[in-house]
């Protein structure tokens, strides 16, 4: 089973997925976490060009075609190996980003952005997509916090330093994009606190796995 | 005016594009001589990542997006402004490489190369591309000599160390693309003394100005 979280900055989506895997883990099943970019080793290196707040001259098509490159050897590298062994594995950003960064964001083509991310990911699409969806003025300020404790502000804030206009943007590109795509991707409000997030993602995994059982 | 040098290792390349750079420059021409990968800043860190031996774990649809990363942003921050400012741009090696090499040498599909390869180059195809053709086993020994003297086997001899089989794919791959793409791709037989081969290469440019000036 793939599952992947998606949303904005701030958003909690590693608070989440630690009590996804702690639940999973309790109920027996065998977990990877993962996330993109940076999932594989060669991705690593290409996270840090992506990322670095010294990239403020990378194109458009560049940086779509970086992740693509990162998620093609996420996938063959990392990704299907661990679900053919049999494991779930739960990746923090998939293809869903891209095609909201860079298409809803950027203003690249969105049919374009699902065509490509098609070769990158060669039939390994989510069973569950996990939205955790919330206002960017909110969503900004936790990041925001986040960074400065963790000063990581120079080496990863590339996304963070844009204006609120593209969060805005992104968030209702998501919103667009799982309204496309309602049989996989669960729209999960993240204004609530930690334990009813939790509970509503629960919800949708168990009814996952009630599916892949049958 | 935009000129591309395409073809195996060891086809004198490098030598010829020289040449051609003299005679343009004595003709009247402002000249940039760029190359892929590696033509922009960020391309030059993905260049370290394509060329290196260490990266053997590459699979063939990351390799292939990286090539298109480095291709965007030298199009758009290398080539274009220089075609704008009216200089003629010399690139060594460009999209055919890519169709060629990952289309013929891995087997890609090489109409949907060519698809990824619009978004990259986003209508920015050479006026004149030329390939030089040579025998595979000619072409590696002098390749070989090359980095012996170089030193740089173990930096960007991941394509050397190929094997003799995919060489000759290659060559292949670049003799069928020419031929579909007459108009465009002029073959030199560069089994032949640096004279000779250059004073074919001056003809198709020649040939090339004349249409530009009408």
């Amino acid at each position: 089973m793939f599952i992947t979280f998606e949303g904005i900055e701030g958003t909690g989506k590693t608070t989440q997925i630690k009590r996804v895997v702690e639940f999973l883990k309790e109920t027996g099943h065998e977990v990877d976490v993962t996330l993109e970019p940076g999932g594989s080793r060669i991705g690593k290196e290409l996270r840090k060009i992506l990322l670095n707040m010294g990239s403020t001259d990378i194109t458009g098509p560049c940086e779509l075609f970086l992740y693509l490159a990162d998620r093609a050897q996420h996938v063959s590298q990392v990704i299907l190996p661990a679900i053919e062994a049999g494991r779930v594995v739960i990746c923090d950003r998939f293809a869903d980003s891209t095609i909201v960064y860079q298409g809803y964001g950027r203003g690249l083509d969105p049919k374009l952005l699902r065509e490509l991310n098609e070769v990158a990911v060669s039939g390994c699409w989510p069973d569950l997509t996990i939205l955790l969806d919330i206002d960017p003025e909110i969503g900004l300020k936790r990041a925001t916090f986040r960074n400065l404790d963790e000063d990581k502000t120079q080496e990863e804030g590339r996304f963070e330093a844009e204006s609120i206009d593209f969060h805005s943007r992104i968030r209702e590109g998501y919103l667009t994009w799982a309204a496309l795509n309602r049989e996989r991707i669960a729209i999960i409000n993240a204004d609530q606190t930690p334990d009813e997030v939790f509970s509503q993602i629960k919800e949708k995994i168990l009814e996952i796995l009630k599916k892949e059982e049958k």
